[in-house]
């Protein structure tokens, strides 16, 4: 599958790695908010651009051609550290932590996730972005269908907003509605204080290409992607 | 209308601090690229981390007690800092620039905007997330309703992904369809390399507080928000 690469880590080392790029990521994110809602004056700013400046270019005498993907290491768990909802290492990711929720048949690909939003997210004042919450449900319909073994990808999402988002802490919930073939219709939804916020449902559907890669992969015992992160 | 404030800088001050905050976010929006993709030594990493730390710390010793807002000055234009697409002190945001576009009839609303997104915004590897073009097309298709002097919140996003949509540069376009009493339908697309890849309608409608607020306004001659950013 085009991307997802094997770069064999063993578990003992993807552990480093997160506990090395998870608290760096977050500091960044940190610097983000502060970037958006500091009030000191101007010369401090400036001070604060030229020492940013100095660290990107320590950070990039060394790095990779593009962007992330998705690794795989030993196990066959992919990281998709990059990936602008879930990525540890991706700043403008909040990031979800998506769990996925008992499932009596197995099927249902039942998750959720907690999360909070700052000022990086905002819309209309004080408000989620519209944009944001589509963003988050994305993920977590697309979560759902690979939770239940029906991954693919976003061909129609739907949004429905039922009642402004506030910033802060909020819930997302998704899960499988029906499948057939290479199609999976998901639904979940977006909670502020336990009130439904917006709604989403979407058609997810396995592109032949992945198909392919994907049998071929089962043929040779390789670990293969469970969902497209 | 509630967190839209009139601080009242004059457009030299505007400017002043479009000057400085545009390329401060910048380089905040280079560092996040950087986390994504440096491959530098954990120590390198961990001397980064101390350092954006002690800014940020820096830069929080005087803050906004929340989110951005959206804040008017003399002028009226509303100045949308904080949001998550347009936002210019918003290291999330790419941030996009939306263009006005001819109109033979000033009702079309048309828009447009050419913007690059990078490693920040992957979803499956190489590609832009399904969940970041809903998000651009969120704001595309509301500021296409405000263009058209016809603003609203979302009230249903529908998106068609018709091929997958790389990272790198891209366009977004978006128009007003029709519209009647409070409510507008827009649509709109992502194109990459000339071919669209994304689709977006969207049912935008201003709310009772909205039209109220801005009725009390425009008999006062104040500023209005020309659309909800």
């Amino acid at each position: 599958v085009p991307g997802y690469q094997q770069d064999a880590l063993t578990e003992d080392q993807i552990s480093g790695e997160r506990e090395l790029f998870g608290p760096f990521t977050q500091a960044v994110r940190e610097l983000v908010d502060a970037t958006i809602r500091t009030t000191v004056a101007p010369e401090e700013i400036r001070r604060a651009q030229a020492e940013i400046e100095a660290i990107t270019s320590r950070l990039t005498t060394s790095q990779l051609p593009g962007p992330f993907g998705v690794l795989f290491g030993t196990e066959g768990r992919g990281r998709p550290w990059g990936n602008a909802v879930v990525g540890l290492r991706n700043a403008v990711a909040p990031p979800l932590v998506v769990r996925q929720l008992e499932d009596t048949d197995g099927r249902t690909g039942r998750i959720c996730s907690d999360f909070h939003l700052g000022a990086a997210y905002e819309g209309p004042p004080d408000l989620t972005h519209g944009g944001v919450s589509a963003l988050i449900l994305d993920q977590l319909l697309g979560e759902a269908a690979g939770a239940g073994n029906r991954p693919g990808m976003t061909a129609t999402l739907t949004l429905t907003y039922r009642r402004p988002t506030p910033l802060g802490d909020l819930r997302g919930e998704a899960w499988i509605e029906r499948s057939e073939d290479h199609k999976t219709w998901a639904r979940g939804r977006i909670l502020a204080g336990g009130e439904v916020t917006v709604e989403a449902e979407g058609l997810f559907i396995l592109p032949r290409w992945a198909r392919e890669a994907i049998a071929e992969r089962d043929a040779a015992d390789a670990p293969t992607p469970r969902f497209f992160e």
